[in-house]
C-alpha cells in the first residue's frame, strides 16, 4: 500500500506549527506532495509577543491564529490535532497516541522550552513564557501579587509580594521586567489603597557582564539605563542558585519573593529519543548541511530543535527569521527531490539583525552597521511586528489595541482567570484576631489619606 | 471602635461586582460614605457578549474588565479580592476567609448561576455559561468536537462528535444555537478533510412550547425561522431527562452528544444561608419594597439574588438593566439615610424592553408597542451593546473586531488552552490495528476529492 501511495504523490509529514513548521508547509503548498502538519495545540503562536500576555497588554488570541484556518485555502495541507508520542524510523510513521501517520519526509520543528539546568522541580515556582497558559499563568500571578500584598496584615509578607524576580537577561527577562516595571509604574500606580504598586522591587539576574548578549555592548547599556529608570534592579554576573515558594537564592543572598519569572536556558524535549540520535545538552539535534539527519535524508531538524553551526557559534539564533529560512530551504530540498533534480546546496543562514524592546518608547535595533536606539527604534519595532503578524492576526486589532494602551497608559487583559479557589488563599496570611482586621477594616481610603 | 468610626462616614460594603454591585458603588462614589467592594474575581463581567467569547468571536479580555481599573478614579471606593464565606449580621461583619470586614450597610449582589434542578451532577457533562471560565471552557469543547470529529476511525464516534445539544430556549441558549450554526456552516465551513462541518447536528432543547418566552409570540417565531435555517433543530415542549458523558436523553430519545451546553434555570448560592432566612427554591431572597431583607434595614439584596415582585411574576428580569436600577435605588436609599433624611418611595422597576440576537443580521427587539427584527435590529443590538460597553472595555476594540468577524466570516479567538493533557486521548476511539491507521494515513486531501 505504501508503495502504491507513494506513486501518487509524495506524503510530508511536519511535526510542529510553529514559525519553522508553518514557513516549510507554506513552501510546499503548491508542490505536487501532500503535507500533514501535526500539532499538540490547534494555534500557531506568534511567540515574540507572548510576553505582552502576561503583562496583561494583549489576550490570548491576538498573537495566536489556529492552524487550520491559516491552511483553509491550501488544498494538499491538512492540520491534525495531536501529541507525537514517537517516530518509527524504519516504517516511517509518526505515532500520536494510537494514530500512526505514514511519512515520505518527515520535517521535525517542536521549538523549544526554557532550561532549568537540570532542576526541573523548580518549573512550577518559576514559569517559563513558551506557551499561552504559561503566559496566562504569570500574568495570573503578577496581578495576584499586587492584590495579595493589598490584603497581606504581615508587613514580610507584603514585601514579599511585591517582589519580583526574573532569571535571564536576555530579550524575554528584558521584556518582562521592563513590563513589569510599566505595570507598577503606570497602569497600576493609583488602583490600590493599602500599597503603592511603585514600591515593587524588580530583580532582573543575568548570568554574565550584561544583559541581551546578542546585541552590541552600546545597545547593552541602554537597555540597563531605560531598565533603571523603570525601578528595575539589574544583577550581572548572578546566578539564580535556588527557588522555593518563599523566593529565589540570588548569588548567596535569599530574595523573598511572590512572584520569580525563568527566561534563561534552552531545552528541546523527546527529539533525540524518537531519532535516536544523540543531542547536545540542550536536546538539540546535530544536522547534515541540509539540515536532515545523518544517514536518514528524509527526516530533517529545524527551527529551535537543530543544531546548525554559524559563524563560529553552535547554533544559529533562536529566532523567527531562522527557524523560517531552515523551513523554505527544506521545502526547496523536498521540491528539488520529488522533481528527480539534486538536492539544492547547503543551507546558509543570512542574518537581517537584531531587534528588542525594553519599554514604552525604548527599543534596540542592530542590523548590521546599522544601529539604533530610543523611540523611533520602539516605533519601527512595533511596525515590524505589526507587520509579520499578517496572516497570523487581523493586525490592525493589534495595532488598535496597542495605539489605545499607549494614548490611556491602561492594559485592557488584566483578568485573573483560572480555577475557582484561587482566591481562597487570600488573607490567609492575616492574623485572624479581630483587632488585626478592625484596623483593616477601616483603613482610610484614599481621600482621606495623606 | 465601631462607634468611633461610625461618628467619621458610615461604611458600605458591596459583596459583587456585577452590574448591580457596580450601580451601587458608582451611585455611591460621590456619597459621604466610604465603600468597599469584594468579588472574588479581579474583573467586572459583562455578561451579555460572555457567549461570544464561548463561541470564538471575542476574547475574554473583552468582555471583562479589572474592577480596580472602574474605581481607580474613585477616591472613597475600595476593591477586595476575596470569596465571600460568610455574614456576621449580629456583629455586622463579612467573613471572607479569615479577613473580616465590618459594614454600616450590605449591598449583596452576587448574582446567579444556572440550576441543574437537583442534579447538579450534571454540571462538569453540561457547562453553562455565567463565568469566563465556563466559556474558555464551552470554547474548548465545540472546537475540540469538531477536531476529534476529523480524526475519529469510527463513523458512530465521529456522528457524535458533531452533535450538539443545548439545554433551554432563552436569549442564552437562541445566542449559543445561533452562534454553533455560524460557527459549523461559515467559520469552520473549509478547515477540515475528513468531516464537513456543516454536517454538525444542533438540538436545541426547550421545555415550553416557545422559544424566547419573554418576548411576543411573533418574535419567538422568527428565531425559529432563522435557527432553523442555520440548521438548528429545535426540539419544543421536551426535558432533558438525563446526561451521560456520552450524550444526553432528550425527552424519550438518546441523543448521542459530545457537546452539551446548559443554559436553563436559575440558582443562587450561598445568600440564604448568609443572611439566614427562607429562599425561593432558585435560593433567591424575599426584600422589603426598600430592597432590604426583613428586619434588618441595613442589609439589601439586588440584582439576580433578589426576588423583586413585578407584574405578578415572582421577580423583575434578570437582565442588566433591572440589577442596575436596584443597585441605583439602594444607594439613594444609604444616601437618604445618611443625610438623616426619610427613606426613598419604594422600588419600581422601570422595563425599558427586551432585545436578543440569534445570528449574523437577525435579532429582535420588543420595546412596549415597537417590535423590530432582521437585520435592523442586529445592527441596533451591536451599537446598543456597544454603547453599554463604554466604561467596561475599549468598545472601539470590539467594534473592530466583530467589523472585522463580519467581514471576513473569520473567528479569531478559536483557541483550545487549557493544560496539556489535552490531546493525549485523541485518537483514542481510533482502531489501533495498521490496516485502519494506514486508510487514515493516505486519506486523499481536497485537492484529490470530489
Amino acid at each position: 500500500m505504501t508503495e502504491n501511495a507513494k506513486a501518487v504523490r509524495p506524503h510530508v509529514v511536519i511535526i510542529g506549527a510553529g514559525f519553522g513548521g508553518l514557513a516549510a508547509a507554506k513552501s510546499l503548498a503548491k508542490a505536487p506532495v501532500d503535507v500533514t502538519v501535526i500539532d499538540k495545540r490547534n494555534y500557531h503562536l506568534f511567540q515574540p509577543l507572548l510576553y505582552q500576555v502576561a503583562t496583561a497588554d494583549l489576550s490570548p488570541a491576538d498573537v495566536a491564529w489556529p492552524i487550520r484556518g491559516i491552511f483553509s485555502s491550501y488544498s494538499n495541507v491538512r492540520v491534525l490535532l495531536g501529541k507525537v508520542t514517537g517516530v518509527d524510523l524504519e516504517r516511517r510513521q509518526v505515532r500520536a497516541g494510537d494514530l500512526k501517520v505514514g511519512y515520505d519526509h518527515l520535517i521535525v520543528a517542536t521549538g523549544a522550552l526554557h532550561s532549568y539546568f537540570g532542576k526541573d522541580e523548580w518549573a512550577p515556582l518559576a514559569p517559563g513564557l513558551k506557551r499561552i497558559i504559561d503566559a496566562t499563568e504569570i500574568r495570573k500571578r503578577i496581578l495576584l501579587a499586587f492584590e495579595r500584598a493589598e490584603t497581606a496584615e504581615d508587613a514580610e509578607e507584603q514585601r514579599r509580594q511585591l517582589n519580583f524576580v526574573i532569571v535571564g537577561g536576555g530579550p524575554t527577562g528584558v521584556e518582562m521586567a521592563g513590563a513589569i516595571g510599566e505595570l507598577a509604574n503606570w497602569a497600576l500606580a493609583k488602583d490600590f489603597n493599602a500599597i503603592n504598586p511603585r514600591d515593587a522591587r524588580i530583580l532582573l539576574v543575568e548570568g554574565t557582564d550584561r544583559l541581551l548578549g546578542a546585541f552590541p555592548e552600546e545597545l547593552s547599556r541602554y537597555a540597563e539605563r531605560v531598565l533603571e529608570k523603570l525601578g528595575v534592579e539589574i544583577l550581572l554576573n548572578t546566578q539564580v542558585v535556588d527557588c522555593t515558594d518563599k523566593g529565589a537564592l540570588v548569588g548567596e543572598t535569599f530574595v523573598p519573593a511572590a512572584t520569580i519569572i525563568w527566561a534563561a536556558g534552552v531545552a528541546v524535549p523527546d527529539i533525540g529519543g524518537w531519532l535516536g540520535v544523540e543531542t547536545d545538552r540542550a536536546g538539540r539535534v546535530p544536522v547534515q548541511p541540509d539540515l536532515s539527519v545523518s544517514g536518514r535524508p528524509e527526516v530533517f531538524v529545524i527551527g529551535d530543535a537543530a543544531m546548525v553551526p554559524w559563524r563560529g557559534e553552535l547554533s544559529v539564533p533562536g529566532i523567527a527569521p531562522a527557524a523560517k529560512q531552515e523551513g523554505r530551504y527544506v521545502a526547496d530540498v523536498i521540491r528539488a527531490e520529488t522533481a528527480g533534480k539534486a538536492r539544492p546546496a547547503p543551507f546558509r543562514y543570512r542574518h537581517f539583525g537584531n531587534l528588542a524592546t525594553i519599554g514604552r518608547n525604548a527599543a534596540i535595533i542592530d542590523v548590521g552597521r546599522f544601529r539604533l536606539k530610543g523611540w523611533l527604534a520602539w516605533w519601527i519595532w512595533g511596525i515590524a511586528h505589526i507587520y509579520f503578524l499578517i496572516g497570523v492576526r487581523a493586525p490592525i486589532l493589534v495595532a488598535a489595541q496597542w495605539f489605545w494602551a499607549y494614548l490611556t497608559f491602561r492594559k485592557g487583559a488584566r483578568l485573573i482567570t483560572g480555577l475557582e479557589p484561587l482566591f481562597e488563599h487570600i488573607g490567609k496570611a492575616a492574623d485572624p484576631a479581630a483587632t488585626g482586621t478592625e484596623r483593616r477594616d477601616r483603613r482610610p481610603t484614599r481621600r482621606t489619606g495623606p
